[in-house]
């Protein structure tokens, strides 16, 4: 059983040793008040590194740099600019991400491949190279960076979203930071989920792969705000073994708890993703137990969290559980119909598939609150799954329709 | 190639020979303007009938009785009502169902398995049965009955659906005529999407199902509002064959021109249904042509038509193709980014992958009328479709969340 992880307070990439970060406004954004645009971070020493990438069939060559940096060997570094998504602008992309990363290589001084990179913000506009080459110049790097890059990479959010965690391995102490933008959807374009690990843990490259995949798959690829995937979606982890632990390697009772601790980083600012999407008054919690299967959880709980229907309701602080059916019901989960159980924020409004007579007013007094949780008992396995969203508001059109013309 | 296909003023289902119908108030729907809510449709011989329904696992017990008495043989006629889905109400359900159509049986003067049935409503509610009763008897059946049947069916449409074709099959003229209710929702729950068919052709009963089926590919399937799925989805097709002609069988010239009048039929009501949806200002029309295959095709014209983020820029009249492209690129079809040209209401916006100068306020006035259309040429293959959409609004939100608390 793997040991105490704890969040540490006021955390942030940078917590993770040897880890130093910066960030500058060099006029990429022009709609956001925290004028932040441009960060670096920055490892003293080479960094074992993976990544998860948007699946869609359009992506930013921002990604596709990034994917073949990872691929060359260790990684140093790491450039992230919101503003411009560096998507859908011909091959001109990707000779502008090459030179980002040339930038931030020579202010780092590593070599290009040594730079990861990720972009966020409008598609279809060129990078503006000049501010790039002067903001990289500008950035200074510094011990708590990790709080200005978790600025300077939102667009929409309406704020940053980090934090960290501790945990022993090997007999040392391991720091494990995060940073994340959400999935606010910027003018005139769409929402993108950039998220950044560094872990001052070595670990054995297969492993690291791995464990960021299964993180991923339990935190933010069981987020949903909108439904839409961006082109430019990021997860990155990069460990570069300042800790002084021997690299922890798959199967090891230190590769459970690293497991567990990148999880658990990994739904903290998942979560916090889900409750600063676009409009959002509530976060919505689907937590789905006794599915046939965790693949059929996944799906009840991701289909019920986006349904437009629920979050409407959501919204309305209604107890309206005839559209969680309705949800699950099309999710493309088993289900028999007679053997749910629905509660909802802790109070049980339906058993058996039969609605039960509960204190609507007590439940709605319930809703109100910053959080409204769905959860299903199925009763026919052992799948479980949980899914995060947030509820959808006249705001949320508002910002995504109303502003451009 | 088939005949002329001709659309009749003022059609509705009971433009088909042989078909009356009525409708009365029974009580079911408080939240009307409309109030009729109980429908009837009567044949005067019986009617070889096909059916399309919801695929979700919840279901009403109205479907299941009515899948079986589809499949019991010749039909008569059916029962609709509105304001209660008899969904998620335990055994009951069904019984009301079966008591329903005997009910009616009996005002029709036919047997109970000759009787088709379609709920709409609330869900978690029982259907009245005795105000079921005293509306039945109440109900007159008249050769013009089918515009009150529009009307009864209706929950949160603002307007009824319906329309007739006429043709030449068999050397006889052929009518045939339908009505639909849109994908509203309903307090405190779910869209349904009914729709009937009535025509006075006598089709194989083979060849009725197959058409059915097609039809609704290319229609009902391709309508999206909000992506939620019903409890209550039916659709229905009743042929009599009272103009006289020989059954229509399948492979013959006749079987195409019966095809394509209910495929436009079909179409015709599915525009209309995405034209009414809930809180719409907009009708989105999403054309993709060379696309790898059908299949691709019809995955992104759904994909790109119901994207909360797409739909809420069609709201603001704007021409956002970022937005399009990114429901593309994550729609799982085949795309070549550098292939891609995009239409907006027939403005080239895009070519080759690139966005081009276009006058963004003569696009923006066009977007400013009733109906926006993207229409993308995936230049990969053949595959072509469809889908119909309706924008995001304010007023979806308020419909859906902020009258129930």
């Amino acid at each position: 059983m793997p040991g105490a992880i704890k969040f540490v307070e006021n955390g942030t990439i940078t917590s993770a040793r040897g880890f130093t970060a910066g960030a500058t406004y060099a006029g990429l954004k022009t709609y956001a008040a925290d004028k932040l645009d441009l960060g670096l971070i920055f490892s003293e020493t080479p960094c074992t590194a993976a990544g998860v990438f948007t699946t869609s069939a359009i992506r930013s060559p921002s990604v596709t740099v990034c994917q073949e940096h990872i691929a060359a060997g260790p990684v140093r570094g790491l450039v992230v600019n919101a503003g411009i998504a560096n998507a859908c602008v011909g091959e001109q992309g990707y000779k502008d991400a090459q030179e980002a990363t040339s930038l931030a290589a020579a202010r780092l001084g590593v070599r290009p491949q040594e730079v990861l990179i990720c972009s966020t913000g409008v598609i279809g506009v060129e990078l503006p190279m000049s501010l790039i080459r002067s903001g990289i110049s500008k950035i200074d790097l510094a011990a708590d960076g990790g709080h200005m890059v978790a600025r300077a990479m939102m667009t929409t959010d309406t704020r940053p979203k980090e934090a960290a965690v501790t945990f022993q391995a090997g007999g040392r102490q391991i720091n494990m930071g995060g940073v994340a933008k959400g999935a606010g959807m910027i003018h005139p374009n769409m929402a993108t989920m950039l998220a950044f690990v560094a872990t001052d843990a070595a670990v054995e490259p297969r492993l690291l792969q791995t464990a960021l995949r299964e993180a991923a798959d339990t935190s933010f690829n069981m987020v949903t705000v909108d439904g839409d995937t961006s082109t430019n979606d990021s997860l990155l982890v990069m460990a570069n073994g300042a800790a002084g632990n021997r690299p922890i390697a798959a199967g090891s009772p230190d590769a459970a708890i690293f497991q567990e601790a990148l999880r658990q980083l990994c739904v903290h600012l998942a979560r916090e993703m889900a409750r600063d999407g676009e409009g959002a008054s509530h976060l919505i919690v689907v937590e789905i137990n006794g599915a046939r299967n965790t693949a059929d959880a996944r799906r009840a709980a991701r289909t019920i969290a986006s349904s437009s229907l629920v979050k409407s309701a959501v919204y309305g602080s209604d107890p309206n559980w005839g559209r969680v059916l309705a949800a699950l019901g099309r999710s493309g989960a088993s289900v028999d119909e007679n053997q749910i159980d629905l509660f909802v924020n802790g109070v049980c409004i339906m058993e058996g598939g039969k609605p039960i007579p509960f204190h609507r007013d007590a439940v709605v007094a319930l809703m109100r609150g910053p959080e409204v949780s769905f959860r299903l008992q199925l009763n026919l396995g052992d799948g479980q799954a949980t899914a995060w969203g947030c509820d959808l508001t006249e705001q949320y059109v508002i910002i995504n329709s109303a502003y451009t013309t």
